[in-house]
């Protein structure tokens, strides 16, 4: 099942994408997907209630906005240098266990929303990861019970200013939660679509051009490992959003280095996931 | 006014603390102390709903918990080493510009809710600070504007597992997100009860004997230099909370260093923010 959210932003509405790719409109199951959703195997109750509702939902739009497809999280963790090959372009040592940071969710945007470069940026980066969202509270879970702590799987693109990000004071935090930094979706696949989240292809152009072009196949730690691991050190929540480092290939690693400016056209997409695209804007 | 939730953990009402001291519950007036509470100038629209109405609101006993006075923000963001004392007890440079770093906001706890010593820690350590919650949007707001944002203040101990933040591959959040590491409280008082948030004397106990002992007045940035600092690199939601950095003292700057064991009480106070006290738990 493919979760999608519709309509102006802040005003969405909860829908499903179809497997002919039809969306419909799911407001009428009462509830969004929110923490309390993932929390109260939601997922279960819509796929019941689809059975006998799908018919009566109404259609959306080819032409209406998709808005991110699980309401905000309480958080959204990322992790970082997750492939080799991109600790390598970030002149960064490959790590003996996750690195991980936080993105601000006020940057979370719909997959195809406009990315807004902000004032004073002049090294906006891109990333196209995947990202897992939380269907049951997870703490100190194990490695083998952790993919049974997800509720499924999204595209993500964790916009990075690597200036903010590397050359100011301290955190990365700085360069990572701009308003706009993290588009989300097209949909999220629930986790019975993903036969091997472990095994995707994933890749991103800017302007037509293949820039980035991997498979998960490739993390250093993979997806149960990322799980159980941020459970040591805190609790992930139903719907929180883990992302899972991106590959080779951003602009940082470009030699010269290479990044984004006003009119340039991103496009990513993860095998099973959908594609999305952004258009870049200077800030206004 | 002073803010306050009570009841049990996740199942809060909000309430106001008077000016006597007793607590009264408001869940009357319809909302509960959120981003839409926030940002639609709920605590004027509360004073004036408090005129008519708090001789008919019940009254909250002394011994009903009390827990975080504010609903679980979209982020809690933090400054580093913000008294120049404490970052050199912590071996690190004095920054040029403000730190910043996220806690996860499932830390957040009630202000005298028992701390949760972490699996697998051997540092967990205290910091007394004192946090802003922002009352209106706030993005690329001027110094000179900057406290026209803030919606009032609260106590916080930042607590924080030296070894996760420091010693574990990459960025800090690692021990700063545990659960429990967030305590808040034990009310929000709206900024116009404190007259200057830059001169605030503030103290942490352990066992009874003080050992952070320091004044706001030594923030190496003061509360609008942090707001309009962070302002420039995310969007400050209303609800949203700032912690504004510990003063020396801390248990990683003792000689040798000290850190926290079952048993062990934490008491901290800010002028005109009140006391809250929490005892030492291992996670079990």
């Amino acid at each position: 099942m493919k979760l999608i959210r519709f309509g102006k932003s802040g005003k969405e509405k909860p829908g499903i994408q179809l497997e002919d790719g039809t969306r419909i409109d799911v407001s009428k199951f009462g509830t969004d997907y929110n923490e309390e959703f993932f929390g109260t195997d939601g997922i279960s109750r819509l796929k019941e209630w689809l059975r006998s509702n799908t018919s009566s939902c109404p259609k959306v739009g080819a032409d209406v906005r998709l808005g991110p497809p699980t309401v905000r999280p309480s958080k959204l963790v990322c992790v970082g240098l997750n492939y080799a090959k991109h600790a390598a372009e970030s002149g960064m040592a490959l790590p003996k266990e996750p690195v991980l940071f936080f993105k601000a969710t006020s940057a979370i945007v719909g997959p195809n929303d406009d990315v807004i470069i902000p004032k004073n940026s002049l090294k906006t980066d891109w990333e196209v990861e995947l990202a897992v969202v939380i269907g049951k509270k997870a703490s100190y879970v194990s490695e083998a019970n952790a993919l049974e702590h997800v509720a499924g799987y999204v595209l993500h693109n964790d916009y990075s200013e690597r200036a903010f990000q590397i050359e100011r004071e301290g955190q990365w935090c700085k360069g990572k939660g701009c308003d706009t930094f993290a588009p989300i979706g097209p949909f999220m696949a629930t986790a019975d679509e993903i036969q091997d989240p472990n095994n995707l292809n994933l890749w991103l152009k800017l302007n037509g051009k293949t820039l980035q072009n991997s498979n998960t196949s490739d993390f250093i730690f993979n997806i149960q490992e990322v799980v159980s691991y941020i459970s040591q050190f805190m609790t992930l929540l139903p719907g929180d959003i883990i992302s899972t480092g991106t590959p080779s290939g951003v602009g940082l690693g470009l030699t010269p280095p290479s990044y984004l400016k006003p009119g340039d056209v991103v496009e990513l997409g993860i095998e099973g996931l959908g594609v999305s695209k952004q258009e870049v804007r200077a800030y206004q």
